[in-house]
């Protein structure tokens, strides 16, 4: 097959609506699927059915929901270096031996491990108000008697370095819409750099979200081994709102923060990897995906114990269905994903195992994009690639994830070093994605933000193309990696 | 006229549609408003339109919203007793005479005043984990070191009758789901009564919220002489939902307590009144209203920043169009709305004016009911007055406005003990109410939750009504009061 490389990562993502184009006629035109490829597609559709309805309809209706409360209720949030996660991949492991995984075990990962101490903010000036804050993963510490200074409020980077030239005792705030998430995640990510430059004592970020009830959201952020290091929060969209307007009114609030924190480097955690070996070709594979960390807030739910628990599953769907795929479905299970420029476990993995995972993958399939209304899949991959998955997709008419999208958001996930090393195809699946950031890296992140619906749904989906991928006699074409 | 009382309070009241009929045909058939009147209120279709049109395209355009954030930015959240509240009155009686309303004065109101004093809440086991919480107004102290105990988690009052006998040393949480308004608030008015029957330390209440982003709301609670006094908070959502499910499992969560509050009763704080004074007819009324104080969370933008703003700016609108009707708009600005069994500002009004208020007004306004999607009007009036309200209603068209709900929510706005002890009809906005629920008494309710669009359609819909019913040749039929 040859190897047109459409493969990209582009920057032009549009919210909700990521970048989607019907390939009909593109496919048609161009790089049509032979006709046997497409009888062969065409021909899963009994089984895709199957499990369908057995999800929908049958005894695993509703059990992802469960099981995902079983999980996250029993050991809450689970941050890389916390006891709390090691328990949980021991959970998981057990979970996935239970269900009759084959070859289940776990490999080294090493991680930095950030605590979170006591944090509080408050506006003092113009009237007093407690400010909603959760200090940036990796951040340093405030001293231990806080900071209290006026702010400056910016939208974004271009209105900082057109208005402010020093900010020496100042708190900077970035108030920066979220237009998108590849530009909107540089203010949480490089904020405290910008603002040393210009000598802020610390910065506080408007979150990371596309709404808000007072909810502050965390996340990562960056040094610059060049520039000092200032300690770096999230505020709430509405605490930012408020100090923007009231700077605009000529006031000069000032805050008071305390962010305190803990650092540790080079702790050892773990990524779980368990099999359903194939019937004839076991050395060939499809990965389903998800991370068992998680932010230290609300209960991970969202991001990511619905990846992990829909991984493990799909095969145990499969199996209670007696379907057997000819290639090996690889779960795994990533670890310390949130807290890494790249994420850790994923990297890691790579690293040791590049020439398999180059060689012997048809598909990196990860569920960490969001739940809320799956209806198709984020898709990377070369032209031929995108056009077989779009047949494949069809096979989900019945619970409407037909949808293919063809660019593949610039945002960290597991499988994103592992596509951009291989050149195999890569996908997600595809939600409203305004609605995942309502709650990520929040309190907000707790079973009552899901749905049973929306997890049975991605279940069938993640059952579905990981049996026909695991069975269909061709592998995906991978891309050329330059 | 004829007396025909329709005149009810009901407890049917349905969220998000309240209790829609359309009365065209009950109306056509059986209390047809006379040609004259007909003709009557139809010739005002121009007014409204100019009206309309000044707020939506005109120079009143997006200012209700901007006047909010000035007035909310400028004193934050205005509980009864603080001194942010008697600066936001003195405030807005000065925006008034700016105005150029008549006879702007106040009115001592009597008021308890409660102060929110520290306040945590932490699960302990199994895993450790922070609870949003907000203690009840008017509920007493947990002791200085707080309270610590197993947690029994009931659903209902049914289910607390059903299953628990004792609670001694025990924290009761009620996780009742938001069915309706008139339902659900009884957990936050009597759990604390029905927790002491039962001798429980404490009780935290799931948030009376239709939804949440890990927010918790705050509110009235009441006691019981007979029983004995216990601290009440509510926690969000998802923290009873958590609760409720670690139960359901076996756990028995232990949660570590502390609300601290002061309590005094008898401060001074006071309503806000001006008129536009009639032409022809200036001893009968139109009342138009909101309330000045809020909870001490949030900003009071939703409830209720906006009802006190929209009611002065429809006088501001009127006088710009120079439109002068022949009977006084009275604008009341309420106080101390939020920390009473009764509404102590409109209770205290009403004992001073009971005759005039019976005698002399047409229609009791009041802008409490949320602002998202004004779509109509919730009304409460004689059979009459209904078929009357809403011919007037079409003239709304323009602002797809014409929704006339007949059915009057049995809680707690301004306007309600006016309304039962004088017979005149009462109106609020008619809006998405779930949304409502969403934000308010959290921190939340603040400018960020609403929109000028919204504000500025509210607007039009005040000026409209208070336009015509101060300057039709009739007053709007009372019911008579058994």
């Amino acid at each position: 097959m040859h190897q047109r490389s459409l493969f990209f990562i582009t920057s032009d993502y549009k919210l909700s609506e990521f970048l989607y184009f019907d390939l009909t006629f593109f496919c048609d035109s161009f790089e049509s699927v032979s006709p046997e490829i497409l009888k062969e597609i065409r021909g899963y559709q009994d089984v895709a059915d199957k499990i369908i309805d057995e999800v929908l309809n049958g005894k695993f209706k509703g059990h992802t929901y469960d099981d995902l409360a079983d999980f996250v209720d029993n050991f809450g949030n689970r941050i890389a270096g916390s006891v709390a996660l090691e328990n949980a991949i021991d959970y998981l492991g057990d979970r996935m031996r239970d269900i009759g995984f084959d070859n289940v075990h776990t490999e080294n990962v090493t991680s930095p491990k950030w605590v979170r101490g006591f944090e509080e903010a408050v506006m003092l000036k113009p009237w007093r108000k407690t400010i909603s804050v959760l200090g940036l993963a990796m951040s340093i510490s405030t001293p231990e008697e806080g900071i209290t200074g006026e702010v400056i409020v910016v939208q974004d980077f271009e209105d900082l370095h057109a208005r402010v030239r020093d900010a020496t005792n100042k708190i900077l705030v970035f108030n920066a819409p979220f237009d998108n998430p590849e530009n909107a995640i540089k203010y949480r990510q490089r904020g405290a750099i910008e603002g040393a430059k210009i000598n802020a004592s610390a910065v506080l970020v408007r979150s990371y979200a596309t709404y808000s009830l007072a909810t502050p959201h965390t996340g990562l952020m960056f040094y610059d081994g060049d520039v000092q290091k200032i300690p770096a929060g999230e505020i709430s969209i509405e605490d930012a709102e408020l100090l923007y307007r009231l700077q605009k009114k000529g006031q000069k609030p000032i805050v008071h923060i305390k962010l305190r924190s803990n650092f540790e480097s080079d702790i050892i955690t773990r990524n779980t990897i368990g099999d359903m070996v194939g019937t004839t070709k076991p050395h060939e594979f499809v990965l389903i995906s998800g991370h068992a960390d998680s932010y230290d807030v609300g209960q991970g739910a969202l991001d990511d114990g619905y990846g992990v628990i829909v991984s493990i599953k799909a095969v145990e769907l499969l199996k209670a269905l007696k379907l057997k795929p000819k290639r090996t479905i690889r779960t795994i299970l990533w670890t310390a994903e949130e807290v890494g420029e790249v994420p850790f476990g994923a990297a890691q993995y790579l690293e040791k195992h590049l020439e398999e995972l180059r060689n012997n993958y048809t598909m990196f399939l990860e569920s960490d994009s969001g739940i809320h209304n799956v209806h198709g899949l984020i898709f990377n991959g070369t032209a031929q690639a995108q056009c077989i998955m779009q047949e494949v997709l069809q096979l989900l008419a019945p619970i409407n994830a037909t949808k293919l999208y063809s660019h593949f958001p610039r945002l960290k996930t597991d499988i994103v070093p592992l596509m951009q090393a291989t050149g195999v195809s890569g996908a997600l699946p595809a939600t409203d994605a305004d609605k995942y950031f309502w709650a990520h890296h929040s309190a907000a992140d707790t079973m009552t933000f899901l749905n049973p619906r929306d997890l049975d749904i991605c279940l069938a989906m993640c059952s579905v193309l990981s049996y026909v991928l695991g069975d269909i006699s061709i592998m995906l074409p991978r891309a050329v990696v330059l």
